[in-house]
């Protein structure tokens, strides 16, 4: 028979931290905790294995849950030395979700369960506090109501502000006993009024319903976004823990705080957190109060620190979090509670953190001899450095700064302000830029914030909701700005100093430093510290694959040299012909009548060029560069609106007719399966012969005037059949041969081809008889193995992502099963014909982690992509070859 | 070391019939009958292995090759006591190409080979027949000048001309023997003139300078075209013949002819022929002179019949005749000459045939016993039966007759009158329908002849070019009409009663009949004989897959189930959202503003659907109907030009404004990959279960009414995940088993998809967990797979076909190494999981036979095609069985 319940307490705990699968990630961490002597409250963890089996069964739990519960209930009774439902000495415990990833915010939560108008007596009588007490059971009922229920959270809050109202009091501490235990009977009327059922007073009822929540809420559209923004599958399940209450609530010598092991911002090493005085825990996270600082070091002097306040449970605090971190030899992210001065852990986890942060730590810890060189490299995550690596605020710019907050995710961000979270997703759409503004953020607006290029609160701290999560999205977040006061009602917001900024106004936001400032501030690259580049050199060395860039221009091409590319994967030669004059030439060549007239307008051409060619090689001096032929379809050069083709027209003093003619000559109902790529080649073979001309002239005057080593890879796109490249490729050869013979040096060529349509890979053994290399084409092969038009697909691939018909935008992250598979089909195929041949990637997805490991993994040579994301291919390709073994 | 030389003569040959792919088909053939005890003039075959071994080694020949051809031609001298070369009793020799696979007129012949100013004076000696020898000698000259030196064939054509107007004489048998020797003089200086060398005297230089003529040949333009209009490999190669001279052209005594043992246009058992009393062979084929007919039931008795002229070599014919189609078991093509009254056999080969042809003999042989009911399902090719499946004239429709020739390609054909075969070509290709005028036609001309719908000749008989090839192409064709006069400058021709037809004016030819009617006659649909039913029955029997159609209306489903077809396999619903009102109501439902408005105006049309689908399940009552739910992006159901929007708009009580701004706003840039199908499926779901309740509607009022028995197969279009498919499944089940409840029947139904992007085919085996059956979508498969509009293909697909870039056009016959990879890939797949699932093909590839035999390879259970390939598809399917096993 399964095993579903796993208890933990007092030393005790059938679980471990290598059960994460299994029990989640609180799970697994309150079990070890309690395992390695930590003071932790008593409880168990329902598995990850009773969600999956509870959706597998039609929302029915295994059959022998509850007798597995209620063995382990007791358990806890024993140890704590309390009864679930007594009237004298009740057992209160915490209902929480847990799943297999960290996923803040999104499930759902209940405390203080076990309360009912009978056991409230016990609290009373044990805590000798009513007031206690009955706060306790109106958030219960509160947090139960809504979470468990269903209730609308308004519903009860306006009832609790009413009577605060009616009081003449401010904050809800202000409330007596008396007046709780009015909000008690008043939650409960209101309850059986909007819902038409009684509020559970059996325990019991109270447990199964909190439970049942709990695994409901996995499906609830809140985490499915949450798992579709992290690629997280549904099939894990989460976990249930149930642990007895502890209360940070329950008086002065009381408290409940959050800390991070290591500055999760900075890195630092530096015990870092908050705390509140008399509060529970969500009270920290949900930004309601404005927290203490943990320790001296980490405030601002403005509020006295737990170090000051408590010295004792800090000095033992100090004591657990370093124990933890050796413990787990990563930065922790810790919840804890003090309840009469006594101290409790009740979470423990890999903290959150920024990627500056992420590569301090990692580097430091290596170096303080915690972990390994190979581990320093896997504990930072590629996606990450994205967020490193985007540009900051010029520091030498004019700031208007209206206001200030906390810095709580770095970056810069710039944008129009919205105030709602579908605003933020509809005007991004439009692709607009875009700042979201609120009050606080919830759950309920993860989609707005993922639109959004920044985030700015009014409320919450360094780990409000608004600050972890964009952290973890790797987005520019000001939050607890008291400065500004938001009127969602006039749709603007007002600083201290009266600056009035309105919906659609532009602000910019520095997530180092907590400024708010009016209008677009510029900004500039990153820069890149020494811990940087210490986590680059163990990079460089355990990975595999090499990584080279896309790049049309010197500029671009010594941007990505400086972000450690490897040579250019791609270098779209289609971008040098619309450059200034040339578009001209170009255009007299797609008119020209005969054969003559183009390759006269292409004589123009070829100057061009070959400057081109000779300053990208200059740049990627002694390594490879791939140049591929003219891709695009002709028509794609010439005006479509009537009046620029008259324009046109007089320009090359032809007739705007003739110019009209051949634009509708031209014109292609699918130009994505249309008259491009090699297919020009093939019909008009000057072009290419031009192209190959600038390319070797180029490569042959370096070698000869300037001593280069430069070994250029002519590539022919949009292969199809062999034939196709066999004719292009003599056609290649013998144009480079008549120029090598006519500079009379020695330089080497590749010829080779994109694979970016599906039958180049199915047939890649028969193309690889003429390739020297292959570099697949993954934008293009996602067109045509979904059948699916990047330009088009805005009507229906959003909406496919959202409701998970597809697991990712496959624009974004490869699809493995599809194009995935005829990406690795191809290598397969390419190698058994020529061993030798070179393989890459040059679609975006070269850049993108998942993918990246997926090259890794079905053995390309080289991955390319924008020169930003050049580090984080060449991480992404570590992670790969570490996690090979 | 290799053999390369093969001998022939007196009953001894080192080659046999066998030997077809080394010798080619003429070669194997003289040596078959050399060996059977035929009477053929000594010679042998230099193999095909020559041909293959030349061009891979640069255009030269093996080592051994030339004294091996020595040793051979000694052999041949022997046996025929002459000698090459010899001044007094020469040999002469015939140069002749012969591939395996017979290619009339392609490659190039040299007769009379040997002769120079010496052994002339040889020739006059054996044959005392000075006029014979000069009149060989100039024959010689021309064709070795034309063939072998590439001079063009004018130049001495017009010097005989000029000496045909000096002398006043008419015919060339009208020129004496000095004129001919004068000729031999003008001829050799004017080969000197022009290509600046001599004429070989040498025979052996003349020899060699003819068999690399035949070898060179192999890549000529023409040959090239041939062999890609009948898919035969360029790696096959020819074979040379080198063989004795016979002459049937040495007086009243000697004769040539070519006969067919049975008549190849109508498949009657009779013996069946024409000749030319003092010709070479040529003559006849060239058709310069109408010839006679063979034997008096063959005739029209304007000409006396060589049964007549010469009984006894008559008697000897028919005698040889006999035996060669008892020993081949099949129709033969053979060539004979009398020499001075002596019969000899020049060659003998499968007939070609007309279909109706074809099918006559296949079943006649079959009642004969001399070949077995598989074998003459083999015997009628699948392409063949296109032609006897087009209509026929109307026998009741007034036609204008202004003309007749002989019948020498069956079948009607109407069209456009052109005059040069490029202009045939150029029209068609622009949609236009032809007919090819020409005096006569020549291998150069037959680009021209495959564009023309059909063909007629003033000059040339039954067997002459424009009649062998036309019948190979299934082409309707009246060759011999003298009745009209082809004016080429003036581009028209005059007919004998005075009617001028112009270049563009329409005439209708039947090549039945041989009449040529000005204007369009209207056609009827093919009767189908006896033969045809007795031949589909053994078809029937012996293939494993079944053949079934695409159609859309209740006329299309009868004419399909009246050629046999077992079922729909494609019928196409948005062909239905076209018709008269429901445009209208679509239109609505693309302009509606919500679902109401969507659902309101898709309730129009539910009612006139589900009529189509009563009328379509009626006609194939028993059969299974795969319906296709809405496929074509909603934009196509719009107008695009600004008189067509205004107009609509008001006919909808719209403004043009929002119109057009819809048709804007559903503008796709590759509407191919855009939002269709399933996609349609997924954000329209109203739109597929209107699709489905009406589907269910017609089936279960059939079932209750009319005591039905319907499986509806219900397809879903492009679905690439099978989370598409998996969504639109459990809506198709809800709405079709609310349908079923409401009616109270049972039906029974399958949900399954169309396989038609790459994805799908890549990941069949996931799709397969949801679909009952794959209906693999060639056409979209093809455009996917190539990344390859159709639509836009004009521009290169042509020239790749031409180039052999592709083997075929991949709309045409299925592109096996890619499509079919996917195809076979999604088979294999779709079966492992799921192993009753159908499968089957509706893109047109299924009623094209290479593609159906590929279909058969890969284990399809069905194929469907278009109504009138439906018997083509039977027969390449039974075909397809036969050849497994």
């Amino acid at each position: 028979m399964s095993k579903y319940v796993y208890f933990f307490g007092d030393g005790q705990a059938e679980g471990s931290g290598e059960m994460r699968n299994l029990l989640g990630g609180k799970g697994a961490n309150l079990a070890e905790m309690t395992a390695i002597g930590l003071p932790v409250p008593a409880g168990f963890t329902l598995s990850t294995e009773v969600c999956t089996a509870f959706y597998a069964n039609n929302r029915n739990y295994p059959a022998a849950l509850e007798e597995e519960v209620a063995e382990h209930l007791r358990r806890v009774e024993v140890l704590m030395g309390k009864s679930f439902g007594d009237r004298d000495n009740p057992l209160l415990v915490s209902v929480r979700s847990g799943g297999r990833a960290s996923m803040p915010g999104m499930m759902d939560t209940v405390l203080n369960l076990g309360l009912n108008d009978e056991t409230v007596q016990g609290v009373i009588q044990q805590s000798n506090d009513p007031r206690f007490a009955y706060d306790s059971y109106r958030r219960f009922i509160q947090m139960y109501a809504n979470v468990v229920m269903g209730l609308h959270g308004d519903a009860l809050e306006d009832i609790m502000e009413e009577m605060k109202d009616e009081r003449g009091v401010e904050l809800d501490t202000e409330l007596s006993a008396d007046d709780l235990k009015q909000l008690v009977t008043l939650f409960k009327n209101k309850v059986k009024e909007s819902l038409g059922r009684d509020f559970p007073s059996d325990p019991y009822e109270q447990l199964w319903g909190a439970i049942g929540a709990v695994f409901g809420s996995w499906m609830n559209p809140r985490a499915v976004t949450y798992r579709r923004l992290h690629s997280i599958p549904a099939e894990w399940g989460t976990a249930v823990n149930i642990q007895s209450m502890v209360f940070g609530n329950m008086g002065e010598d009381c408290a409940t705080g959050v800390a991070f092991t290591r500055n999760p911002s900075t890195g630092e090493r530096l015990f870092f957190g908050e705390f509140l005085v008399n509060a529970q825990g969500e009270d920290v996270v949900a930004g309601i109060r404005t927290p203490q600082p943990i320790n001296k070091a980490g405030g601002d002097g403005s509020l006295p620190s737990m170090e000051e306040v408590m010295p004792e449970s800090y000095a033992q605090l100090m004591q657990i979090q370093d124990t933890l971190e050796r413990h787990y030899r990563d930065m922790q992210d810790i919840e804890f509670t003090i309840e009469k001065s006594k101290l409790y852990m009740l979470q423990t986890r890999s903290g959150k953190r920024t990627s500056k942060a992420s590569i301090r730590i990692a580097v430091e810890m290596e170096k303080e001899g915690l972990i390994t060189e190979k581990e320093a490299v896997l504990r930072v995550s590629p996606e990450q450095l994205d967020q490193l690596l985007h540009p900051s605020l010029d520091p030498n710019a004019a700031k208007e700064i209206i206001a200030k907050g906390l810095p709580a995710s770095p970056g810069a961000a710039c944008g129009e302000v919205v105030f709602c979270a579908d605003e933020a997703e509809a005007e991004a759409k439009l692709g607009r830029n875009v700042i979201l503004v609120r009050i606080e953020t919830s759950p309920e607006d993860i989609h707005g914030m993922h639109a959004a290029n920044g985030i700015l609160t009014a409320r919450g701290g360094m780990t409000s909701h608004a600050a972890v999560v964009a952290r973890g999205m790797g987005k520019c977040c000001v939050s607890g700005c008291g400065d500004i006061k938001v009127d969602y009602q006039q749709e603007q917001f007002t600083t201290r100093g009266g600056q009035v900024v309105r919906k659609g106004d532009i602000i910019t936001l520095d997530g180092t430093t907590g400024e708010v400032m009016l209008g677009q501030v510029p900004t500039v690259q990153p820069e890149l510290t020494g811990d940087f580049n210490d986590l680059m050199t163990w990079v460089d060395k355990y990975r595999r694959m090499k990584v080279r860039t896309n790049a049309d221009t010197p500029h671009d091409s010594k941007v990505a040299r400086d972000f450690g590319a490897e040579g250019i994967g791609l270098c779209r030669t289609e971008h040098m012909f619309f450059e200034g004059e040339r578009i001209t030439a170009v255009r007299e060549m797609i008119l020209a009548a005969d054969l003559e007239g183009r390759k006269a307008a292409l004589a123009k051409i070829l100057p061009m060029q070959k400057g081109d060619f000779l300053g990208i090689f200059r740049e990627m001096k002694g390594l490879p560069v791939t140049i591929r032929l003219l891709d695009p379809p002709l028509h794609e050069f010439l005006p479509h609106s009537d009046s620029e083709i008259e324009e046109l027209a007089k320009g090359l003093n032809v007739s705007a007719r003739v110019l009209q003619d051949k634009v509708e000559s031209l014109h292609e109902f699918n130009p994505m399966l249309g008259h491009r790529g090699c297919r020009l080649g093939i019909t008009y073979p000057e072009i290419y012969d031009m192209q190959v001309q600038a390319i070797m002239e180029a490569a042959c005057e370096l070698v000869k005037n300037e001593g280069f080593d430069i070994v250029p890879e002519i590539m022919i796109p949009l292969v199809g059949h062999v034939k196709e490249l066999a004719i292009l490729k003599a056609n290649a050869i013998r144009v480079a041969d008549e120029v090598i013979e006519r500079y009379g040096v020695k330089v080497e060529y590749l010829i080779g081809t994109m694979i970016e349509l599906p039958r180049a890979a199915l047939t890649a053994d028969e193309i690889a008889a003429e390739a020297e290399f292959f570099s697949f084409g993954t934008n293009d092969l996602t067109q045509t193995c979904f059948g699916l038009s990047r330009d088009d697909s805005g009507k229906f691939l959003p909406y496919y992502v959202e409701q998970e018909i597809l697991p990712n935008d496959p624009f974004v992250a490869i699809d493995q099963s599809g194009v995935g598979e005829l990406v690795r089909m191809g290598c397969e195929k390419g190698r058994a014909a020529r061993p030798d041949i070179k393989l890459g990637i040059c679609g975006e997805h070269g850049g993108e982690p998942s993918s990246v490991i997926f090259c890794h993994k079905i053995g390309l040579d080289y991955v390319s992509c924008s020169p930003f994301r050049v580090p984080i291919a060449r991480l992404a390709a570590a992670h790969a070859a570490l996690m090979d073994g």
